[in-house]
């Protein structure tokens, strides 16, 4: 299928169809997201208004069979931090699109009845938009199950919104279906699940019937990159091992030991129940009850830390939930109980919203005194809340700062809104640093200094001292960038930073697919062409250094067990952008 | 009493004296609030945490003879919009405080236990704090009660927070007594009471037993000058007669013949009710049931716009609610009943909320569906939510931007988060200019623009055109940071605008209070000091152009019956503190 833009207008139902300019052919992902946005919605307009734009893009790789390259991004202007935002998720869509050869799929304005809800079906023969008031209201498992019954399993992909999108939470995610096509796999942050909810988009189905695996101009090259790729991934310890063989929670030891594991809302930076939620834990109790561990997310997958998790009856319950999710509903709340834990990811699953916020929200109200820390039979109850959509849920929905103002807790882990993921700054302030200056808010995928501050890859900086923390940030924000625009997994980063050959495999899969002749350099360049993009816009939409900082209490609470507190001087971190003018 | 500076930790409890250091001797109210904010409070702290402090001042002419000049501003770093706050109010602390010589009361830290309640009591002999526990949790009306009882009537104001400032509100205000010792006078705007219940301070009572007036340094000058000042507000139609006779809701119909009277969460420009809840018809039916019109809400006030309304058995149920809460809870939620307003007028001022941000917020309530507009019942019993501090109470008295966020309203009348007064920027060009540019958030009164456009008090300049709002702004909001920092009552700006004596003879009040020696120059000179002080605090609280907007619909969907919408180009709003380095 011929690479091309798909626009739908959500007032008009109108549905047109555009060549990619040349300005944006050398974009995929992220890239392709943040530029749209940047160029098309105004900067301080209402998130949740008619002139946002919700953009979906698959990477430069998506639809290929290059491994582990079927992330899906997607981009507005968020109305949990006021800036641009791209959220990316695993899934099964990713793939499909880039086969369909939908480089881009931009959703526009918004119907005058705000009580309608639409379905996007996107097939080879075009794209279409019908009405679907029988899914209105509906969590994202059962409005997947009424999709699968009416389009069937075969070649299908979907994405959706639960009711937190439909209400306007601003924690609202948009689930992706996985292999087995349940919705957990979910673009969280940033609440893009709002923006769509505004538009009345439930739902988009993507069948990849009739099309093919995208086709390289260079075959040969292209497969002999793919092979390099795949063995790095295979023999570095974190993708090769550590991943496949405890998923994303083999991170619940390490940080406890490092004592940067934020626990009891960022009040302490240990916690004495790790050990019975940890990952070789997980790993124990999904092999014993017959669930699946190594397991893909999305079809060309090399990695595979993805698994599946059965609750004690051996049934189905959700996918194994990540360490982020573990971590926030888990050590942050002080739960140490797995199958509450997963219950609570099932729950966000289908209510359509971030883990990571609905745990940092959890923290801050158990702080508020609505619940107890370590009471997940409360905590569950607060999930029930958003579910219902009661007043109380309607707060929670809205995160963790609207949950801190609401009910005058001064201890919010926030930055530009967003909520702190699993990582304490003041234990690893490489992590704070990225947190404070990137475009999207609280974000550890944006560079995820943990690899040189705590896994000792890519080199060691030490995580308790301010020194060295602003370049190790802004480097790998920059090389996250790009990688967001490829589609790859970011984990293939960890291959990257100790194998010298893996991004030159990496950019050899994009000029064999397209037949292009990128360097190393220019791969650089699209990552500080996009984080440019992405500044200038929240520089536009508002955003200035005082934006730029973690919350105060960070500079003067110290964090046991090092009673450290977060030291990079201010001026260091408006150093993090100096290559936009 | 020699002029002094009082400052409190709120942490170790203890108090201090100092002198006014010598770059602010001639500052009072306003001036000196931010002042001391802008020095004192870094820009980017949790505006409830321990770093913020919240400062008391009465006016340069606060204590004296001078006609009108007892208000009081307060000053802190807001948590509603996140900048630089002084909110003023009448009542009579102002005044108290003036004769004590305390020219600032600076109140720091907070306590470690926030169950802590306390009292300041504010005497000639000194000031000490004293624990109240049972004030915990009271409204307003009752907090008062208890503290008259405990310190008598005599030579007493009090201020006190209601429980939305103990729940940390960001619409929580803090209550001045009137001279009949009720807690009708509020610093409202901008959640100044959610700071000082942070702060685990109740309330202060304030006793200027053993102290006189304050004694002019030129007896004869003053008392000359004063004369000119009251012969000059009583000769105005404004001052003289329209407020006197109907108070300020005199407004009401002016504003919906001009067709900028904001109604159904401004949705339209004129109210088919508003007679029914004019200042007219407030008049005939206090007048009807023995209630109170002329009436001052200090000693020394010679305008007399406040008055006292009984309700329908001739009980004395609240004062006469001005027209920004006629407005907000009627007009705006299209409620055309005085008696059910007056109720709600009462329960704000008893639970402690700002009236503009309360009816803007049941406003946006109504418009997600909470009641329906016109109920008044409905209105009540969200009124009633707050009260009780429910989760939806909670919402609601967080304001107008927080309940669009946590219902998903696209259409939120805020700018830096504060709600819109009763004008609406689409007929009133030039107050746009003034809610958009304020270093307050929107705020009328920053720059009431409403006397040219409107009232063609000091000249006219057409409401519906762009050309000239610029202008007219700029001048005004400079002026009324000098007004506010005397604490005359910005009323007197009437008489300024039309009476070329009355800027004068304000200007002799202080000279001859001080045995100063300022010029008009000097007076403009002030404004500019004021507003550069708070535009710079908040540039480095990160406010940007991006945050000197009206919400984007504003410029977009036009406002019957005019059916204009707001046209000053972005370019001249950024004209607007082109005096500010």
């Amino acid at each position: 299928m011929a690479d091309r833009i798909i626009r739908v207008n959500m007032k008009t139902l109108e549905i047109t169809e555009e060549g990619v300019p040349s300005r944006w052919a050398g974009f995929g992902g992220r890239a392709m997201t943040s530029a749209i946005v940047a160029e098309e919605v105004p900067p301080t307009c209402t998130p949740l208004g008619r002139s946002n734009k919700l953009v979906f893009a698959p990477g430069l790789l998506g639809g290929s069979a290059a491994p582990t390259s079927g992330r899906i991004s997607l981009g507005a202007k968020s109305p949990l931090t006021g800036g641009i935002k791209e959220s990316n998720s695993g899934g099964q869509a990713g793939q499909v699109l880039g086969r369909l050869g939908i480089r881009a799929l931009i959703v526009e304005d918004k119907p005058e009845d705000k009580t309608k809800r639409y379905l996007l079906e996107i097939r080879k023969g075009g794209v279409t938009v019908v009405e679907c008031a029988e899914l209105a209201g509906l969590g994202n498992y059962d409005t997947v199950a009424k999709l699968v019954g009416r389009y069937g399993e075969k070649k299908s992909a979907f994405m959706s919104i639960g009711m937190a999108g439909e209400w306007g939470m601003t924690a609202a995610s948009v689930a992706v279906t996985d292999r087995e096509l349940r919705p957990t796999r979910h673009a969280g942050r940033g609440g893009l699940g709002a923006v769509m909810g505004s538009k009345g988009l439930k739902a988009i189905y993507c069948d990849d019937s009739e099309v093919s695996i995208r086709k390289p101009v260079d075959k040969a090259a292209f497969k002999a990159a793919g092979r390099r790729l795949a063995k790095a991934l295979a023999e570095h310890p974190v993708t090769g091992e550590g991943l496949p063989t405890y998923g994303t929670n083999v991170l619940q030891n390490v940080l406890n030991e490092a004592g940067g594991l934020p626990t009891r809302n960022f009040r302490e930076g240990s916690f004495a129940g790790a050990d019975k939620i940890s990952g070789e834990t997980q790993r124990d109790t999904i092999l014993a009850r017959g669930g699946k561990v190594r397991h893909g997310c999305h079809s060309g997958c090399t990695i595979q830390c993805s698994r599946i998790y059965m609750d004690a009856n051996g049934e189905y319950l959700t996918k194994g939930p990540e360490y982020e999710t573990i971590w926030s509903h888990g050590t942050n709340c002080c739960i140490d109980d797995l199958d509450a834990i997963a219950r609570m990811d099932r729950m966000d699953d289908d209510i359509g919203v971030d883990t990571i916020e609905m745990g940092a929200t959890i923290g801050v109200a158990m702080e508020a005194g609505l619940a107890a820390f370590g009471d997940a039979a409360g905590a569950i109850e607060l999930l029930e809340q958003v579910q219902q959509g009661t007043p109380l849920g309607r707060i929670l929905g809205c995160g963790a700062k609207v949950t801190g103002q609401c009910f005058g807790v001064d201890h919010v882990p926030v930055v530009k809104g967003q909520a702190m993921p699993a990582y304490d700054p003041r234990a690893v302030q490489g992590i704070g640093v990225t947190y404070a200056t990137s475009t999207m808010g609280a974000d550890h995928t944006a560079g995820y200094t943990i690899a040189p501050n705590i896994l000792k890859v890519g080199g060691f900086v030490d995580p308790l001292k301010p020194d060295g923390q602003v370049d190790i940030s802004r480097g790998l924000q920059i090389a996250t960038a790009a990688l967001d625009s490829t589609g790859m997994c970011l984990f293939v980063a960890f291959a990257i930073l100790d194998n010298s050959d893996t991004l030159p495999a990496i950019t050899d899969l994009i000029n064999a697919l397209y037949g292009l002749e990128l360097t190393l350099d220019d791969v650089t360049s699209l990552g500080q062409t996009v984080l440019s993009m992405e500044r200038k816009f929240n520089q536009a939409a508002g955003f200035t250094a005082a934006d730029d900082r973690l919350p105060d209490w960070m500079r003067t609470e110290p964090l046991a067990p090092h009673n450290t507190v977060f030291t990079v001087p201010e001026e260091d971190l408006d150093q993090v952008f100096n290559f936009v003018e």
